[in-house]
């Protein structure tokens, strides 16, 4: 049979803000595919079963089994959808914009999440402030790139991979009381990505493994 | 003037694996440049300047001012370089392998780095231990990972970006004294590569502002 009529699986849980970006493509772009929840609390971490290193060595979610391989690591697999399916596109045609989309994706995949992440917090000894001043630097930083980057959303009036990254982080800033009134652009362009239903579709609140008192 | 005449100017620091990973993409690329350097420990760290965050509101190296834009987070500012000097390529052709290169490069920029950076140990407390158990972890799904993947290098016998990746953060992980015998793997693709002239001149031991007891 052929890979492309086997439906991917998404290795995913429903508030890791890394597995929401991916949802977030998938709905974008049209794409079936199944979940199988990993809870990252339950069991001591259920990323770190002998079960699921056998999918990824990384223990972590997101991954995604798809076209005979598996692939991990959010923004690898956003952009292999891409190559692979490319509409509607998630990085703009002009290739200073899909740098930019790229460089604010990278500033908040690896600028701004490792930084107030469940490893980050065991390590640091469960302080929040530490995670609160991640995410405010990033945010700071991020509201003045935008100045020069956005329209309706990070890049121009066209989502892009940028979007699917800044809406799950704005999500966790608000879990942590982020005060985000100093970050107007940030919260215009959050707001106006949550209209759209691939945001909705995808988002933590809607998952199979959602739990029954955080459902709305 | 066109832009393109302009010689590029790459914000780094010698030390800065993040700012390697640039040094390397330029030196294979063939591309001339200017270095400014900026000292991530003197005068309380001059990316925090007033000056410097002009440039780069990430306050971070690498930054690189190309094309008449200015573009950071290394990753970015390598497949820019990519999409727009795209020979010798630093992404394999084949769709798969490319993911599995960005998956490499992802896991080692977001997954690693950020978890042994100095931003990390001011916030842990110094605590080297925490530094040397996030880079053992993440070199130990990588080594599973390269299982797969490798050949001479990190995705078959072509030089790509996860090797840029690879080798700073090797070299980050001796400094850091981590017993590095467990991943012969990655050892052996780190030795490949220091072979090569791009490795080479790109490397902190070799760079304008290497303080001299430090030159090689």
């Amino acid at each position: 049979m052929s890979t492309a009529l086997v439906k991917p699986v998404l290795y995913s849980y429903f508030r890791s803000s890394c597995s929401w970006r991916v949802r977030i493509a998938l709905a974008l772009k049209g794409i079936a595919y199944d979940q199988e929840p990993v809870n990252l609390l339950k069991d001591g971490g259920q990323q770190f079963s002998t079960e699921f290193q056998a999918v990824n060595p990384m223990q972590q979610v997101p991954a995604l089994k798809i076209d005979g391989i598996i692939l991990s690591q959010s923004l690898a697999i956003i952009q292999y959808l891409e190559e692979t399916r490319p509409n509607p596109r998630l990085l703009p045609q002009d290739l200073k914009k899909r740098a930019q989309a790229r460089m604010i994706s990278d500033h908040i995949v690896s600028g701004i999440q490792p930084l107030q992440n469940l490893t980050f917090l065991k390590q640091v000894g469960e302080k929040m402030e530490w995670a609160q001043h991640n995410i405010t630097c990033g945010f700071k930083a991020l509201e003045q790139i935008l100045q020069h980057t956005a329209g309706r959303y990070c890049i121009g009036d066209e989502v892009s991979m940028a979007d699917l990254c800044l809406v799950p982080q704005v999500h966790n800033a608000e879990r942590f009381k982020v005060d985000l009134a100093p970050y107007p652009t940030i919260t215009r362009i959050n707001k106006a990505l949550l209209e759209l239903e691939a945001f909705q579709v995808s988002h933590p609140c809607r998952q199979p493994d959602t739990p029954a008192e955080l459902r709305t």
